[in-house]
């Protein structure tokens, strides 16, 4: 019986990164502790970057400051 | 800025296990949202079967009865 | 002191319906655990059918495929 | 596709009330939402009193000053 | 590794206000548990008036009969 | 109607910091929000150390390697 909340920032995740999301946490689970995938449930909640807080500032100001949370070690 | 909850029944999930779910689950986010590992925060939260509830039963009076969560998929 | 939360899919659930949960969930957590309806908190959080996910596929991918979660048993 | 969080305080909460508790809220939001029960989920979470606060103070310290979340209405 | 997950009503709260949840919460975890505040990640969720409910009575329910959930103490 | 959760990793809190922590959110929300603090809960969920993952690693692991989350800015 496993419920997934998976919460991020709202900064245009498309409709397919959702899916995405929703497919390879569902098949981790039924690989990783066996469940019934029709038992899996995942739920994404998008959080505006105003209400995200990181190290005492809102992730809009960050934004703004031109902190991203991007992967650097993906950039080239 | 993701922050992911997985809440599973409490029934034997090995400390591998979670080691899986957890590497599992960032890198999933890590590829799909492309963002910072570092940000991604991902907590497993275990639940008596007892205190879960499922078609309005607790999952221990349906373990007693033999239903599982079981993939079945996977058996052979 | 209870808190509770109730998640749903945001498919049409009216003003009223939200106040039935809120009443009944009250009245149960006050007469099954003897609590003050004073301390007790309902949240309703109405999650959209791309958020929401089961099986693997996205809830609003299902509906598309004619799949509901209604209850059948309740059909006539 | 509804899942439902109770937390309350760890008070002595039995494996009955928190049947009573599963089953009465499956039946509520299947009666009001017309949901597939066996697409409903119900977690308990028990907290320890020195972990909940209300009003700026813990449970367990409220309990010690003689402080009960118990219904009175419901006192003869 | 703290977060922390606050929910208000949806009552006209500013940015500058939930700037200061934002900070004063962090602040506060850095002092009490001396926490790196890098690793402390704050969310905050407004919910619908008609979505909370509280002594069994929706929020909005309770604003249109006059109810507030100001602090009297610090009215002059 | 504010309710506030609060996950740390269970790594020594004591019942007095626990104690800070409540009062401390309980008085920051009164002061900002202006709201009555018998309407507001605080709920503290330690998590075990196997169960906190972050940047893909448990911490219980990142302990092992002497990697700590306290806050070097306070160090002397």
């Amino acid at each position: 019986m496993p419920y997934v909340k998976i919460e991020v920032t709202r900064e245009g995740v498309t409709r397919q990164q959702k899916q995405q999301l929703i497919a390879g946490v569902t098949t981790l689970i039924t690989e990783v502790l066996d469940k019934d995938p029709s038992l899996t449930h995942v739920v994404i909640q998008e959080v505006e970057p105003d209400d995200w807080g990181y190290a005492g500032e809102q992730v809009s100001v960050l934004r703004e400051k031109g902190i991203t949370a991007q992967n650097n070690s993906n950039k080239k």
